[in-house]
């Protein structure tokens, strides 16, 4: 299903991401409702604890490795939450880099994450279930100087969607329903 | 790179979850540090606005609509923090199901989840860039009674880590590397 991206260099680029823009303001500007975007996802559990995700036309696989009681054919849930804040980066990196005007030659982000599996397992009730502490590192090399790098970084994490889920409490609801 | 995850029935799932759950026990029993487990992911940028991530040896692609300048090869960011999400509800579901002794014959669980965009483009500093709302459906079906499906959801939902991701705070620190 997931097909390979092309590459794109930085004229097309910068066009996708003038045209994606002007596209919004456009829309955003006649009427503030445009703005408010649905997403959804489904699971569909495969195997001992895995599952088959689907959102709008894509798929992908989650599974975990043996020690958690999976087959490990796939990544986890904790590394796919992890995959989506450095992607989510990725995607805030090259729009803020081209609304400021600052060029970037090179990027690769990374994260180290620590998670206590005792909130897991209800071993420790005090433990978090998620991850007690994460590091971001952010590569970047082009033409322009470290203050304007740093000015890029504390606007792409004002804005990086998926940091804030991480950062700040989302209010999620919970329904469930016993079907017989 | 992703393979297929095998079918798995009732008496394998118990047994990889027996076989998991004691290994976990005895381990942590032994030496509490062995419960803090560390993850990595890194992104690699590719087209666009798109990245490749890998997790251990596990890869996967992330991409964007065109609407926000990517090529549509794959998930977005925000649909792979839903998958994240509602893939790690199976996973604690099957646990905790499992160690209450209560049996699932069918498990399905969506994730609608509202976002608005003004936050990410900084166009209204007041909207929060993440999710302004997510809801969880789970539907359940088996032999046991509603209260107990009702408190296998409330284990699931006080012990899921990417639940916990979601809806509370995490410390991410993000330290940028010019490199020239």
């Amino acid at each position: 299903m997931t097909q390979t991206i092309a590459e794109a260099n930085i004229s097309d680029r910068a066009e996708r991401l003038d045209s994606a823009g002007s596209a919004w303001t456009q829309r955003i500007g006649q009427n503030t409702a445009s703005a408010s975007l649905q997403f959804r996802a489904t699971a569909d559990p495969v195997g001992s604890v895995g599952s088959t995700i689907r959102a709008g036309r894509h798929e992908f696989t989650v599974d975990e490795p043996a020690a958690l009681a999976g087959q490990d054919v796939a990544a986890s849930p904790v590394e796919y939450a992890l995959g989506a804040l450095i992607s989510c980066q990725v995607v805030v990196y090259r729009l803020y880099a081209h609304q400021l005007g600052i060029t970037i030659d090179s990027l690769d982000i990374s994260a180290d994450a620590d998670l206590d599996v005792r909130g897991l397992f209800g071993i420790e009730e005090k433990v978090r279930p998620g991850f007690g502490d994460v590091r971001l590192t952010v590569d970047v090399s082009g033409p322009a100087t470290e203050e304007r790098y740093a000015e890029l970084q504390a606007a792409v994490d004002a804005h990086c969607p998926v940091l804030d889920v991480f950062t700040n409490p989302t209010p999620v609801t919970t329904t469930l329903r016993v079907n017989s």
